[in-house]
């Protein structure tokens, strides 16, 4: 763990120095988990949002978009569940105030029982408080007085906004099954023990879908979706199939609502724990609105008459997980030469091309015209042509490379004394690091070529 | 206003009825000025995002990227002045007990002293009550405990994680100024009167820019961003410069904080209001920051050695108003001609095919062999290709195109009989109505063509 530990804290340090991700508020000590993404973090993250829209929504006949509110009318949050059950168990040291979750003091087998006794605090040895639940909504107030009228939360998950639209989609959509609403948003969680980087924090974003169905299609449409996961790991993100487990979960410790669930985790440096999940919900979700709301959320079959509410499989990505897993997957450290000739460590994210932040960088081997003036219209040209371009002009050609490496841009394009006379440039490949030189007028369309504008 | 109302409330319903906005938490009886984006209204959100993006980010050498929470260290709201001064003036009634915004009952004269002496309520005439200060800020907490020190906010601008995070950016870019960061994400206000559709509500969605320049150069750069504001209102949201209105503030009516301000203004039918803003904020925002948090703010120039506090031009985009002015600004009704051959009228939004949510819609003349196959298959390759695409092969061929001219399609393609023999389609533009027989396999950069990548 010692090594694991290490790689760790190598990409939180390549994240800050280079603009990825840096400690949120920083600038008034830092403030409970919370991380702001920087230039190159947005990209990334934006690259995979985008990827993953295009593939689930825009590249599927039976997938919508839909956004709803974060704060929504607390009733939803009733009728869920969430407001009596979404809680974690706490404890607190009658000696040393220190505040424990109860389930992460007991062992696996113990978990379901939360028996302490015995269990004394880890901190101080103190006796321990008796357990009561902590809900892990954050609550506001909207208007003007703050009471518990006017009380109402932020969402801990999206998918709530997209059972109480449901009846709207149905309606406006008026579309067969089975089909499914797609959602990427923010989520809030007032977690007691969050950490390991962007892996827990207070504030996330996910990407869900909700796929509705007959109930007799529900398995298979399981199934399809499994696939469709297990492809986007593979495919779009590029993890190696020996760090991604996909673990089904026996029925005996299904949840309630849940007919099956797939967790999908990831082998972190910190241990294998959660990248994305998969539950058949059944019609849990919508019975319980429909009973709270008193509306009727069922769907009518054209075909055959049958009035039901449908099964709804929900596929969930973190897109922060995501993000996490992506960087330390493809975080390399090998050796390059240095302008003497010595060889010292390289430090090199090998994203995905069509995940880097930066495609393309341009590079004038000297500050000196003509080499600005065709380094500047060449990016211009692959600006236009939207891609994500960088234009250095700064320093020597191997820190600039250097760089490049570290932010993972697939691409550094150097234009030099003979680009002038044959109106060429070398492209050097991040991964290969050999070089090749292409035409000007060939550069927009032998990237397009490389990255692949889809999967 | 008989007709602009009339205008809003078509628009509303439209809106709901083809899957655009839904009234939020509608299941529940509704929630405070709350709405769901449904699938076309999230597209259309969505490509006015990506305009904004590829425009000003991707577009240009001198604009990064951000994302910051929406939860920050409350320090720094203290430090920005919101914790003071982000309030309301309220006023009850001491009789019916309604609430006012006391800036709100008086004349535009007035508003700077709100001198309430001999007003009454204007719902029952009742004596009012002294005006109190009403903080916009949604307050939360963070941890176990409900009390001051775990209190927390919600962002009501998006532009305070950008100061926050200027000093990490600044070391990591380490990059010359001018440079500038973007920003697109949820704020939230407790507003006392928010209203007319999603002109304002209390969880809205900015995109904003911080540009960092040697004060020298501010005034420079305010023209530029104005420039750059004008630029995007006529060429991506295509609004007629009759309802645009630029009101450059007189100096004794600017923000104690400002140096220039222009509010960019549009003539919604429930009267002319903000929509877009920009601001010379000078090193006002910075300074604060500097002090509260006795961290060196400034920038250091390479060549000059000169050490100073930037000041920031911040251009401001509203992403719902967006949506609302381009919905309104396009939204047409004239006349078609049913299967009959009588004159109907027809409801069609104008989008600029860019910003539609689907860009092309495949519709078979009849639900049989070959044109579904045919038909299907023109649309994998359309959504193959990156397009946002609807197949729909349900009732008449006339009642789906009136669909798609109400969801804004610029063109519908119809696979009939002919196509089997010559591999052709017959594309409709939604306005000129216009029919053109084009070959299947061209059918891709005809639409790259039309709607062009970029602006």
């Amino acid at each position: 763990m010692e090594g694991a530990r290490d790689r760790m804290d190598q990409l939180v340090s390549l994240c800050k120095r280079r603009g990825f991700i840096y400690p949120g508020s920083e600038l008034y000590g830092g403030f409970a988990n919370s991380w702001d993404y920087g230039p190159y973090g947005v990209e990334l993250k934006r690259n995979i949002r985008d990827a993953w829209w295009s593939r689930f929504v825009h590249g599927r006949a039976d997938v919508y978009g839909l956004e709803t509110p974060i704060i929504m009318n607390p009733k939803a949050w009733e009728a869920s569940g969430h407001l009596e059950t979404f809680t974690d168990p706490l404890v607190d040291c009658k000696k040393c105030k220190h505040r424990f979750r109860a389930d992460q003091l007991v062992d696996a087998e113990e978990e379901k029982t939360l028996d302490l006794s015995g269990i004394r605090c880890p901190n101080c040895g103190g006796e321990l408080t008796d357990i009561r639940q902590f809900n892990l909504m954050f609550k506001t107030f909207v208007g003007v007085t703050e009471d518990a009228s006017s009380a109402a939360f932020l969402r801990p998950e999206t998918a709530g906004g997209m059972f109480v639209a449901w009846k709207n989609v149905r309606d406006s959509l008026h579309r067969r099954l089975p089909f499914g609403i797609a959602q990427i948003g923010k989520a809030f969680r007032n977690e007691i023990t969050p950490g390991n980087f962007i892996f827990r924090t207070r504030e996330f974003e996910q990407m869900e879908i909700e796929y509705f169905v007959h109930p007799s299609k529900a398995s298979e449409a399981f199934d399809m979706w499994l696939q469709e996961m297990k492809s986007w790991v593979a495919d779009v993100l590029h993890l190696s199939s020996s760090r991604v487990v996909y673990k089904d979960i026996p029925r005996e410790e299904l949840a309630h609502y849940s007919a099956r669930t797939v967790d999908i985790e990831y082998r972190y440096p910190f241990g294998q724990k959660e990248l994305y999940g998969l539950a058949n919900r059944t019609d849990y979700d919508l019975s319980r609105h429909q009973d709270a709301s008193g509306e009727d959320l069922r769907y009518l079959d054209p075909d055959t008459n049958e009035r039901f509410l449908p099964y709804v499989i929900e596929p969930t990505w973190g897109a922060d997980r995501s993000v996490l897993a992506v960087l330390l997957e493809h975080l390399d450290i090998d050796e390059a030469k240095t302008a003497e000739g010595e060889k010292e460590p390289r430090m090199v994210l090998r994203l995905p091309p069509r995940l880097a932040p930066v495609q393309a960088a341009i590079l004038p081997l000297q500050k000196k015209e003509p080499l600005v003036a065709a380094a500047t219209e060449l990016a211009a040209t692959l600006r236009g042509a939207g891609w994500s371009v960088e234009y250095d002009e700064t320093g020597s050609i191997g820190k600039r490379y250097r760089r490049q490496d570290e932010i993972g841009t697939p691409w550094c394009i150097t234009v030099d004394p003979q680009t002038a006379d044959d109106h060429t440039a070398t492209i050097r490949d991040r991964d290969a690091m050999s070089q090749e030189r292409v035409a000007l007028r060939d550069i927009p369309s032998w990237i397009a070529d490389k990255v692949g504008r889809r999967d």
